[in-house]
């Protein structure tokens, strides 16, 4: 997919995924995501309700994030939290793949563990979290490629709870397993034009951020994802 | 209930929770949790299975988390989660509020996203943590009051994953609304003797501790929650 095709403001999940975030806020950022007409609003499961409400008739999307953010939830009870988030109204979901697996290299209940969310999922697209800070260099290319084999849609970098979130380096190691078959989403630490475009020219399609109103009114931001 | 008949490795929730940990860590807590005899080790539900079937034969329960750290899954998620942690043989529970209710005064949801999780863990008991470190004193007291409320058997200060741990001023709090109606769980920067003697003087029976080790051996420990 070819990322000069996409208006910037429809490469953003606009998001809000701190755990004391109150229902009113959340509604103040799905007003922001219809002024913007952002890609997505990307909350917390049990908001997901509340912001579809209120993106109903627009086609802003609401992406709920799933075994977030540690990854280390059940694969059973992720698929179940999907399930309840598309029946909520969710438009996109985003997993968190568990991380134990990835470090004792069980490759196939890692593929598993997707492959169960996707299911869950569908018809609604999966982006698969990889928490790239805490992966070596192969694991970034193994856990890609069981994303990939159980047909998620996406690959992401970050939760943007742990030590770091996205790396042009992470970016490169996941582009080169998924070439055109997966798309990238980029997350953690993009508060600023400069980055958001070094991501986009990388063939990121997707943004995760909670600067997204800086970043189209073309200023840095101080929040922190 | 009194603190003085428990004694110190009977109050030792034996806690790993990092995302990454693998099954052979779990399986080395379990080791030490059996060696010490502590109360329980504390896991994440992925890994309920792997340290129920290693603590077979033994009285070490295995203590799930669920809706963790954030605590802002959907409630019926946060349920299944409960359920199927039972059934891969979790003999607790220890749950996160939802946050974002707290935050907007909702202690009616609030009550209810508890009183889900009780009634899927029934009969096993339920510990709730309010994450003190996010809320007002007021907040803690109505959040105190909610568990009350909802026949959980157990408030837990912290998750060991946000801005602070457990404070002495907290349980304090939580001990004036529960009184001998709920036991307390002290979790989060707990690695010391000392610190450990401050709340369990204080009416907590429970502690949560990635240093159980290191406590049982005199020592202080420089291992973070």
């Amino acid at each position: 997919m070819s990322t000069s095709s996409i208006p910037l403001n429809k490469t953003i999940d606009h998001t809000l995924l701190k755990p004391e975030a109150t229902p009113a806020q959340i509604i103040q950022l799905c007003n922001e995501a219809k002024k913007y007409d952002f890609y997505s609003v990307c909350v917390n499961s049990s908001m997901v309700k509340i912001a579809a409400k209120e993106l109903t008739g627009t086609d802003v999307l609401v992406c709920s994030v799933v075994g977030f953010p540690l990854g280390a939830m059940s694969t059973k009870a992720k698929a179940f939290e999907t399930r309840c988030a598309v029946e909520d109204g969710a438009g996109e979901i985003d997993m968190v793949i568990n991380l134990g697996m990835a470090k004792s290299a069980n490759w196939s209940d890692l593929q598993k563990d997707i492959e169960e969310v996707v299911k869950a999922a569908a018809p609604k697209r999966v982006k698969v979290i990889l928490e790239t800070c805490l992966l070596t260099d192969q694991e970034i290319k193994e856990a890609s490629q069981c994303a990939l084999k159980a047909k998620a849609h996406f690959v992401k970098t970050s939760t943007g709870f742990s030590t770091a979130g996205a790396t042009p380096q992470a970016v490169e190691l996941m582009k080169a397993v998924v070439g055109n078959q997966m798309e990238i989403k980029a997350s953690g630490g993009i508060r600023d034009l400069a980055t958001a475009n070094l991501y986009l020219k990388m063939g990121v399609t997707r943004l995760g951020t909670s600067s997204g109103v800086s970043l189209m009114e073309g200023k840095s931001s101080t929040t922190s994802y």
